[in-house]
């Protein structure tokens, strides 16, 4: 079944496999006249790229994007732009022993039990490398908001038992730590933490934030396209999210009617809430305050430690999984959160045009 | 925009406000051959009637059921079922006064921000009472899953602080107990702690889970479609919740790699995990584990105390919200939970079909 | 698979069975601020009535419709609305005899063989009834049209061999003759043919044009969504139509490129076409000069003459049909055509609004 | 607006324009397990390739296709298969002229109108060769559907006045005449004819049909996702197509009932229609008889022949296209046809599949 395509206006769809021969994306329903170029894209995939800190595997992937279509004289033309990036540095006989045994924490078996075998070469469609055409398509629409004034910046905030401080938070501080935290303390003392586990063969989780500025009250829909619904769903589809909040997020639970609900104030004539426990969405619905998303990620499935599990001959075995494996999945992934985030919102603020006669009629007078 | 459907081959339309005439579903895409009456959607509808116990409004709504299309000598024809319920004991003059200002966490503000005007009446299309037409989805994607071995089902795992033990988990306690807490101790004292917060004229908030069992491997799909980003959607577009888990969730964040793998094992030549942190989906795809969902609730934003906000004149006022309102959200909100996971997990399993040139082959032999 | 729904951003969802309790329609993403009434819908489904002429069935069907949901205080509030037709009429008993073999130029056998059964009585979702949802969705379609200068009239060209001639058009004398034809002699000669034909248990064919005015260019997509290729949808998804034209249609096949291609021509400082071979749309888009569609209808199936046929028990028998059958589908179809095409083309306005980023940032200015 | 899209579980996704750097299509949803090499593929671009005969132009493309994703040791995955064709013989500067006026008959205008400028080399995305990634999908469709022994075939059945006798049909004619009729003499007296007006500076028109053999009764809905409503869809999507006929077509309006009903009859024990006046198809749904759709095309717009037009300073001219085209569409665009339909067939063929409890049972047992 078709499920490699995200949004309905702005509408992405990704291909590619860890180890074939490219990897890529169509964003179809890109507005005409934006100006774009390549170098508008290599920025976003640049922090997606492994090998740039002792967080990440030493495979050395260039992931250069080419634009193939949609751009005329150095803008867009409102027809898909097709982007792709070469497998470069792939060593598939690193992978050839796992095609035999299915590995705990991965979709080895469900692979198999779907579609009756798989590409075991480093994880295939499964791998994380399947994020580059979301990023490449994020950068599009990250684009189109800033023009708009409207900003979208994700963030690690905590990696295993380390929290970052968001209290002087510098946007320069998350693209320059290597763990994405706008924390400097934070980030030395993360770094340590997963130095120390790595050195013990494991691997270890964190969490991440999305935060989104500058957003007009009025985008998302009262019921099953609900900004927060689809914020959920683009969240989740990123590989090792197994959690998503908006707002309080899981403090809701625990908190009263009186403390959770954001009162409405005046001030400078206009409307505006004394404090975000809702996340910027009300019913569904953008309330013009920041939306902030949070998504806990999972610990580095392939880990060096001997693990068990079992063959393909229904055998039990113990494993030890070799190659070059990131020891956490976050730093990289902030980049990914960021464009799932804004390809969510400029599909919201699209679909949002059409829903007063008012607004039909000013459009076309 | 067009919101208010849900599914791909089992789609649901819900349509309806909390005080006009009706509300209901058409459901469409229904396998033909499902012997199906009134009676079986009555009983999930009667799950979330109000009034049947101190934790919801003393409001007497009946909530009966009417079929009026798709079903042929008892038996489902493959064409729309379109349900409704009349609406019968709304008071319409209760809401009057609450058309001049904002409700705090209430989606007044963001209806009038998107629209221009709200239908102020009982919360409009934000009602809870929108979930009449899920309910009635859910009832019937619930009887297509469980003729194929497949259980669906909901209950509270908290209230407030206080946290029900699942140990002796029985769907009896669930369907008996007015918290819908597998745990009568635990359901004994939510009450009393609701109670409490009620008489202070304040609410709470909660945590549902879902469980999926006899599902088998092979649901969901390796991307945007993955069974858990498809189940976050879900869980998210149902009013109040900010939250949503899946397996271990939140908790990823801290585990190891080593303790967050779940390891397959051989029993009975089969192959099974022996551990379940991935709540039965790895790589998007159900792995025949039991699923596992967990749902964080807002407390009622409706709250007896006063609260600062702002009227339509852009004036500062304090409001007490009077009229009939639950202390707490979740209690009737499992049954939505359940629904909206068993038409999730439906629409999965019949896509999954296609997956396959051998399954298609078998199928047309 | 669900398949009861049509367009994206205005979307209608219909259900309902000749000879079930009611008929109807969801329409979701209709604009918020239209003024809407009961009798802007009824007007349109008096036309598709049968009971009115010596063409349509004696059958007395009132087709008072009811609006359920989606309007407040006489405006559409952007919420679905919800509206039904009970049925009345209906005579279960006639229809008896056919559940035992197939009726030639209906859908029994295919509903069988893909159902494994049917409701056979009055040919189910198959009905002509199933157009009441269409109907009246595409009234409103139609108002929010008109509201923007856009007129949508669809009218009968063709009854077998009487054709009209459309050079003293008039709206008045569609709604007035009972053949829907612009015509006053064609259908005066029509109504004779049809009466000779009917008397001798037989039925005719015929052809209806729908013209759309006032619409701006622009509106389409270059390559599957193109406006032609819907409309083609939305007119071949009208029972009972075996052809559907764009312009000059079949005749373009035998015409030269001199001859097809309209010459541009600046007249009063726009730009105009000099004639209009493309019926309004140019690479799938609109042009801005009328579009003109056609659709060509097969005589009513249901005749009194004896035909062969088999029955479920795979014996060849002769049958005649009974019960109360229009000699001739197309006047009563007109409307529906006339609304399928101002559903299509609203929804193509609608998503036509997001196509530039000039006119996005003029929208959110 | 993204428009690139066709299909619901077998989905095709196009991007490029004529003189990009390439040309392409991703398809998913494309089952697991179909031995798939870039040899099949290749096969079907062939047969759109110009240069072959004199009714085409003597530009040269090579149009090798790349797999870049989706196949695994020669077998389809279940993944997205991403394909690509580089342009090659491209002569931007044979189109700087054209970027100046709008020619008569093509989409020059309408793009301008709507997206505010255009990529005006070679047509940009509105050119012939935007067909190259459906081709390329077709074939993957068309091998599927092969291996379930249904067939889908299509041919040039007209050219200007000249009609193909289709009595002593065989593939082999199609694709070895450059007329692609399956009628040796009326190809030679289309070739002499197409000469005569292209030596006279002008183009002609055609029809194509296509038939598809071996289909199972039962694939198609009843309302708007009609088996012949998404074929008239497929078909009008194809540029320069300006009508579509199922069956009987446009002769139906003019027919009788007792004409047009095809009986049905017992033959070795199966149901099957004496005649086949409905194309195929009853009710929307497949009745196993072959499905016969026709398809009527313009004369190619580009005519060497002198015009009148206007320019962008809004000035009338008149204007002599040059460059190199072909002076008719039809005989390439066959292949596009068939694949439209192969992928449409087969998309509905996949969604048949949970039309029954039945059904799916027996899938999943």
């Amino acid at each position: 079944m078709a499920g490699s395509s995200f949004g309905n206006i702005f509408r992405i769809t990704t291909w590619g496999e860890s180890h074939g021969a490219a990897l890529g994306v169509v964003v179809d329903g890109v507005p005409a006249g934006i100006e774009l170029c390549e170098e508008d894209i290599q920025r976003f995939l640049d922090r997606r790229k492994p090998g740039t800190s002792s967080l990440s595997t030493p495979r050395k992937e260039d992931d250069k994007v080419e634009i193939l279509s949609g751009i005329f004289e150095g803008k867009t033309t409102g027809c898909p732009i097709s982007m792709l990036v070469r497998n470069t540095s792939q060593h598939s006989q690193d992978y050839s022993e796992i095609a035999s045994y299915y590995r705990p924490g991965h979709a080895d078996y469900t692979f198999d039990e779907k579609y009756g075998f798989r590409d075991y070469r480093g994880g295939g469609r499964s791998s994380g490398r399947e994020t580059i055409g979301r990023v490449a398509a994020g950068a599009i629409a990250s684009k189109v908001l800033s023009e708009l004034g409207i900003s979208v910046e994700a963030y690690t905030t905590a990696i295993g038992p380390v929290n970052a401080c968001l209290d002087n938070y510098s946007r320069e501080k998350v693209l320059n730590n290597a763990t994405a935290m706008p924390d400097n303390d934070a980030d030395k003392e993360a770094l340590e933490y997963v130095a120390k586990m790595r050195s013990e063969y494991d691997s270890v989780g964190g969490v991440m934030e999305c935060k989104v500025t500058g957003l007009p009250a009025g985008l998302g829909d009262p019921v099953f396209e609900k900004l927060d619904a689809n914020l959920a769903k683009a969240t989740m589809s990123i590989g090792a999210v197994k959690a998503v909040e908006i707002g309080d997020g899981v403090k809701v639970s625990t908190s009263l009617g009186s403390e959770n609900n954001d009162s409405f104030v005046i001030e400078n004539d206009s409307i505006i809430k004394m404090t975000n426990h809702s996340g910027g969405i009300l019913g569904g619905i953008s309330d013009s305050s920041p939306v902030v998303v949070r998504a806990y990620v999972k610990p580095t499935p392939s880990i060096f430690k001997e693990q068990k599990t079992v063959n393909k001959s229904n055998e039990d075995i113990s494993v030890q999984i070799k190659g070059r494996h990131d020891p956490i999945i976050v730093p990289r992934a902030v980049v990914v959160f960021e464009c799932m985030t804004a390809i969510t919102i400029l599909d919201a603020l699209l679909l949002n045009m059409t829903s007063t006669m008012n607004g039909i009629k000013k459009f076309y007078s």
